[in-house]
């Protein structure tokens, strides 16, 4: 899949200004490890991954990383905070792996989804789910961390991203559900141990 | 202000059919104490308090209450990973004052988003732009419950919520941070000391 795909979803939107917006929309290759977007920076994009796996995260005053999310192949990732807010990036996004990714700028995202609202009521109706459903996916992650257990934000983790277990280390997932590495790794035990019972 | 002046904004979004809808939105009073959504509810509303103060809260396995959001006069409460994913509400809302306060249908909402975003540009700008900031705070809440220690969580509290610390309790505001009461006693102390240093 890629993003022009994403974008317009089972809605009919279809039109030249809407191919011509999507044209300004560049795939690039990076490497693992590569950055993408500095914590502090003033450039604002979304990136979906067509191929790979990007990471952001933010580092605390003692210099500890903590992930706010993983991307891997069909998600966009971005910086809401800092693109809505119109404050400089507060995350780091980088690649876990070598990654192929379409880079779409903040303004040429409104314009898209602002032109086409208008015209393409299904398009808009798409749009207002798309951003209700990311709105409920966060209030689920603020109650995860408020109040579930670390075997709760584990198994959630592993609903939300099927086959991420094998792809990134268990320091990345510990760092992503807020628990230590060692928390992680007693809990991964107890349900090894849990389902050889069953 | 009402609902109506909030989901119209600055856009000149005005119509029959609006208004039609607008009228089903009915004004009712709340005591202190009482509850408008029980978690496991399958009654789907968005609350406007126009008076007073709503809070939405989950319980965990222990009982315990986590306090997700305050609602103080101009605001709207709702559940919306049950609205969005059409599931039993996760959250229970209840009020903190006596209130008054807007019953909007969720069906109703998304109506009168539909209706009006095909026919008025400003107005379908207006919601996106409701909603990215939305997600914003969201962000924001999911990073310092991440990364934050228990002062800089404490100081967006009171950032969000300007004079809300005299109508809550300690214990509440410990809760909606993810911290102990005795962990926000120590660091009240703190602010005051710092506070009179300077």
């Amino acid at each position: 899949m890629d993003f022009a795909q994403y974008f317009k979803g089972d809605s009919n939107a279809e039109s030249d200004g809407l191919r011509e917006l999507l044209e300004q929309v560049k795939t690039i290759r990076v490497l693992k490890g590569q950055v993408l977007q500095h914590s502090g920076d003033n450039q604002k994009h979304a990136y979906f991954v067509k191929r790979g796996l990007l990471r952001s995260f933010t580092t605390d005053d003692k210099g500890k990383q903590h992930i706010y999310m993983f991307a891997p192949e069909g998600w966009i990732i971005s910086d809401i905070q800092s693109t809505a807010m119109q404050q400089p990036a507060v995350l780091t996004i980088d690649a876990l792996e070598d990654s192929e990714v379409e880079v779409i700028r903040a303004d040429i995202f409104e314009e898209l989804v602002n032109k086409h609202m208008g015209s393409h009521p299904d398009f808009a109706s798409l749009e207002l789910h798309r951003l209700l459903r990311r709105l409920a996916v966060l209030q689920k992650r603020v109650l995860l961390l408020l109040s579930a257990s670390a075997t709760e934000r584990y198994q959630e983790f592993v609903a939300t991203y099927p086959n991420l277990q094998q792809r990134v280390s268990q320091r990345q997932i510990a760092s992503y559900l807020g628990i230590t590495p060692e928390a992680l790794s007693r809990l991964r035990v107890e349900i090894l141990k849990a389902e050889r019972r069953t």
